[in-house]
């Protein structure tokens, strides 16, 4: 592969860039700091500090208790149906709720109980450990087993693998779409379907893959999805996250948790569980609305500039930089940690190296660059 | 009994409060607007918004993902400790995590796992009817059986009925401390000794009473407690709740929910879940770094200010009101809601009345005051 590895290239292609504009609306106090960590926390948009200060000081210093009347009691909702767009669902298919780890619970322990006469959720070795430690935790209540696939190498998944082990007895299965580590990116259709083949739910964890790529859930087949908003979405440090349910599973699979903002007429205080119509019956407790309020201009942001032109430069900016590791890293015993197939990749290249931890820290300490490190190399 | 109606008198009282002073400390855009509904959304105050501009402007703006490693992942801790001072519980007794639902499921779930030869969770009808769709929901999952007290008079709670049923087969205790409705307020100690009695754990739901009059989680030998910190806690809008889990009690219960923050070591990524030492352990997902800031400066104003000293002045506040209500209500066909006697009232005077619904709006639209309504009257 040629590549000019001029730092005039780069300057280049970012002065002919379609989203540079985009830029000027985020918060960035220091220019030459190099962040390449939007895969973990991204920036903060300047709508979304202007946002919470009207959220904090007007609604719920001014208007007090009547800010629940006033859009609070709805955010749920409101912030779901932008972000359904963002993963090609139904805008009510798609509400914000807890944490990512607490959606997984609900919806696993669901889809498990649903499935009554099945032993086994399915599930692989690139999950991101937080999903296989509820995964556990979902098989040891509801007395299945946790059948987790190894992949030998974090750049594919074990797709063969999978197949072999998903059968009749499978209730579940639950993946991550886009791997933590390596950024594989698996084919969503596919597996969806050959956990349809089996008779089984699926169920992906979409937090490395949601606003970094079109994620198209309802052509997918998908029946079940959950993600977090902190990453590629910009809704701020342990910002809230979403669920999906298809429309057609919302009645028959039940909240494990079932709280009262999942209840029908929550404000009659009825002593009996009675789940309200569609998506709202996953919520549990009181909605965040400070965290919810955070994650709104985001992803208005990410609708203005729409999934697919941020999706090809992310490829762009990507296949770029393994040209670049290609030329220059490679000689120097740098390993490709990432799929080198676009399509297969979501929006973060891994590079290895067996001084990746010195390395890593030489960048931080000395070059003012923000990677994200992880084990081993 | 005899009483000053006048409005001087008020002014005198006000003038000699000593808490008078904190008054400041809070945002208070209308001076005018007699704001009666602290017990589900507490005011603002002023070091919060700081606090807040200062999280999202700075530690996410400019900080990044090294707010990580700069208090955000202790935060869930340090709240917590604050709080604990404020439930008399030792520092590593309480942590904050997700919603009041999700943490009261987590323990239930726990609790009646630890028991696994008992068959009943017990409750009453005060309780708030989230606590009771929650039960429900654990009572379903764990194949046990709720049994729910009926309270006759709701300005009383039903001790002998709970004394009638709590029983060998009893796994279980779950009550609210203060309902929300009348503002009965449970002796801690003679019920957690009840459920004890029996071989029972026991679990408070304290969100109606915390910051409102001092709590002796460990004095009175409570195993499991929850609440949320918007009400009397000034936290903001479905700010993060608590969880406060007994010493004793932290090692043998598992979380049911056990996300990555509970982990040994969260970023080992190890495949398979090994809990935390102590409180952590009952994280899940990533903390609400936002929701969480938001909570600190209140607790910070509650310790300033003393929980006796609240105390005091909720009690005289809600005396004064009782007698007025007594001198020029009651004739008008109000009736009292709450209990007379200060020691079983927590922070809120209910009144009833056949029109309630419409003074309720009239207070609202006519007089400038926010009352809280519950139905039916």
């Amino acid at each position: 592969m040629s590549i000019d590895t001029s730092s005039d290239y780069a300057r280049e292609r970012d002065a002919e860039d379609p989203l540079g504009r985009f830029r000027d609306r985020f918060v960035i106090p220091d220019p030459t700091l190099i962040y390449l960590d939007g895969n973990s926390l991204g920036r903060l948009p300047k709508a979304t500090a202007a946002r919470l200060k009207e959220v904090v000081e007007q609604e719920w210093g001014q208007d007090l208790i009547r800010g629940w009347n006033q859009g609070w009691f709805d955010l749920p909702e409101r912030v779901g149906t932008k972000l359904a767009r963002i993963v090609g669902a139904r805008a009510d298919e798609v509400i914000m709720a807890d944490a990512t780890s607490v959606n997984l619970y609900k919806l696993a322990m669901a889809a498990v109980r649903a499935r009554p006469n099945r032993t086994k959720i399915v599930s692989d070795t690139l999950n991101f450990p937080s999903d296989i430690y509820i995964l556990q935790g979902v098989a040891a209540q509801t007395g299945t087993e946790l059948q987790l696939v190894q992949a030998n190498d974090e750049r594919r998944g074990p797709v063969e693998g999978l197949a072999a082990v998903i059968d009749d007895d499978t209730a579940l299965v639950s993946l991550t779409h886009t791997a933590f580590k390596s950024g594989y990116t698996y084919d969503m259709a596919a597996v969806t379907e050959m956990a349809h083949a089996a008779g089984a739910l699926i169920l992906w964890d979409c937090s490395h893959s949601v606003g970094a790529m079109p994620i198209a859930l309802n052509n997918c087949h998908v029946d079940l999805a959950v993600g977090c908003s902190y990453k590629y979405l910009n809704g701020g440090p342990g910002a809230p996250a979403f669920l999906y349910v298809r429309r057609v599973l919302q009645e028959p699979l039940g909240n494990p948790i079932p709280g009262w903002m999942g209840q029908k007429n929550p404000f009659e205080f009825n002593l009996h569980y009675e789940p309200t119509a569609g998506l709202r019956r996953f919520l549990s407790g009181t909605p965040p609305v400070l965290g919810l309020a955070a994650v709104e201009p985001g992803l208005d942001l990410l609708l203005e500039a729409g999934l697919d032109a941020v999706r090809l430069k992310s490829v762009g900016l990507s296949d770029y930089l393994i040209r670049l590791w290609a030329a220059e890293l490679a000689p120097l015993g740098y390993r490709l940690r990432s799929p080198r197939q676009a399509a297969r990749r979501g929006s973060h290249v891994s590079l290895g190296h067996q001084e990746g931890w010195r390395i890593n820290e030489a960048l931080i300490q000395e070059l003012n660059v923000l990677p994200d490190f992880r084990r081993p190399d």
